[in-house]
């Protein structure tokens, strides 16, 4: 009799267990509140997947592309890859000592911060380019994979790869589950995010799509082949290069798209271009207290760090993309939240 | 007892049909001799994926690169797309009046096929930028894939879809059922090849990597985005363009690479210089009978079309790459032989 109580309970916390896993099956996105923008992911996973259903997508056709700075992670107050290549400075300067009275890396060195942030677009590409060509792909694969471990973001004191959204690595993990193929389109460079991708989100490098230099082909003195990274630019994958980079490295257009900028607009319109049912998506960085506000849609001021702009707004609202609000859509931000 | 000797014989059935799939399953290479060619494919696969072994590679990094134009398919007497590039030029003369008189043109309007086998690569290029550019990305894959529905080989008269080789789809699909990721990597047009890749070979655009050139985003009399394909040339998919191509759009060293000329060399050694367990393998041809014989490898003239060289065949014995014999190696060539 015992024996029987026993197994009943055993059943009892089977079917209980079974009951939460089924719960959470069908509750896969827990850090949103309920509203538009969590209604418009899950019914647009359900119209593409469900078999029957009129805009059913086959497997091999579903990709979904996202942006990452502002999108997936945090971008304030300075995209991680400028940090990067600002903080490489002083050991390029090392192996090339004629550019240390030379500007704009005569600024970098001189640690001032508030000239720093006046370095002008082009005087940062110019940083970009002497900071991350020159080098073998594997030289450059191994130095950003050590520096991304030890950096630490100046507000929270914690690792840039902890700043993801939660809610948006839900998103991913719902789309996975559903057979689609995640891909990150970023204005960053595609060898840079391609080093931690896979580790932060799950996104192997073959699913990075980036701003991509050419490299050159050559043998070093053994005969062994390496790849050197030049300074060439085959891909700006910023506006209209998001769609131009899609075609080049995936060739289908997405049926899902996510972005935060006026840098991610020719992709959302791409992919809400399409046939059947497509989800475009722009998060509005709206919580100055969690995380940040900023952009002209909300009146705020432009801080040319993931442009927000009040036409994007309009454009979204009129072509029927959701606009997330951080502030009212996501209950946590970050996945250390709570723990 | 009649029953159950329906029985014992729908048993003996399921048995046979068992130890049969089971010796499928231990012979997936069946089109393959033994030999050399077949035992290093099942050695590498073993070394890569049985759990344990000194040489595993994680599911997540087996991919495994293939030459198209005469790895995969005859590329004699002229590449596919070349004879594409031909059969268009009539229709790009419809449209643009002002080529009808000018060379190379001309010729190909003449259809004196002497004239036409002399071309330049110059005027080869030229003839492939002005009927594989111009137009959008989506009119370009439609006309492709129509021409590839109805075009035949002049030999067989076969649409060039099924002159794919049994042998090396038999390894496409070896190597996808051990976790293996295949791309295909040609000094072909990426556009081109994405139109046919996944029926012929169940490799998906996103996993065709090829000559490319860049896209133009724009916007039509309605409003609606598209791209245009460009006379711009983003990558030369040849020789040392292929590791360089490899790393930009895969991001990773394959483990297996396969090729048939000196255009594949540098993948070769590229993915030969890898660490662990690296597979290379290059098609001879030298099958006459039951498909070309070619190349200066082998004392034969040099067609100028997939060029297999003396010091590519040196190169190979000396690296420890595969050589493969058409001619000994495979059982049959093509998957409508004995059908």
């Amino acid at each position: 009799m015992k024996f029987t109580i026993v197994k009943s309970s055993v059943v009892v916390v089977t079917l209980t267990v079974l009951s939460l896993s089924l719960a959470r099956a069908q509750e896969p996105l827990s850090s949103w509140n309920d509203g538009a923008a969590k209604q418009a992911i899950v019914e647009f996973v359900k119209a593409t997947t469900a078999q029957g259903s009129p805009q059913f997508v086959p497997p091999e056709e579903r990709i979904a592309t996202f942006d990452q700075d502002g999108t997936l992670w945090v971008e304030h107050p300075m995209y991680t890859q400028i940090v990067y290549c600002l903080e490489r400075v002083p050991a390029l300067v090392k192996t090339r000592p004629e550019l240390k009275n030379k500007e704009p890396f005569k600024t970098v060195l001189s640690g001032n911060q508030e000239a720093i942030a006046r370095l002008s677009t082009n005087e940062l590409v110019e940083i970009l380019a002497a900071t991350m060509t020159g080098m073998s792909v594997d030289e450059f694969s191994a130095e950003a994979k050590q520096w991304i471990t030890e950096a630490k973001h100046p507000r929270w004191k914690r690792p840039y790869t902890e700043l993801t959204y939660q809610p948006m690595q839900e998103v991913l993990q719902y789309l996975r589950a559903n057979g689609y193929k995640t891909y990150i389109v970023t204005g960053g460079g595609q060898d840079f995010v391609r080093v931690y991708a896979e580790q932060v989100y799950g996104i192997p490098p073959e699913q990075v799509v980036g701003t991509a230099g050419g490299t050159k082909y050559g043998y070093d003195k053994s005969g062994k082949p390496f790849l050197t990274k030049e300074p060439k630019l085959l891909l700006n994958d910023n506006n209209a290069g998001k769609p131009e980079g899609i075609h080049l490295m995936i060739g289908r257009r997405p049926f899902a798209a996510f972005g935060n900028s006026t840098g991610d607009q020719q992709m959302l319109e791409y992919t809400k271009a399409g046939a059947g049912a497509r989800l475009a998506m722009i998060v509005l960085h709206d919580d100055a207290e969690r995380e940040y506000a900023y952009g002209p849609a909300q009146g705020l001021p432009d801080t040319k760090v993931g442009t927000f702009t009040q036409a994007l707004y309009d454009e979204a609202k009129k072509n029927g993309w959701t606009v997330i609000s951080m502030k009212n859509d996501w209950k946590t931000i970050f996945p250390f939240e709570g723990k």
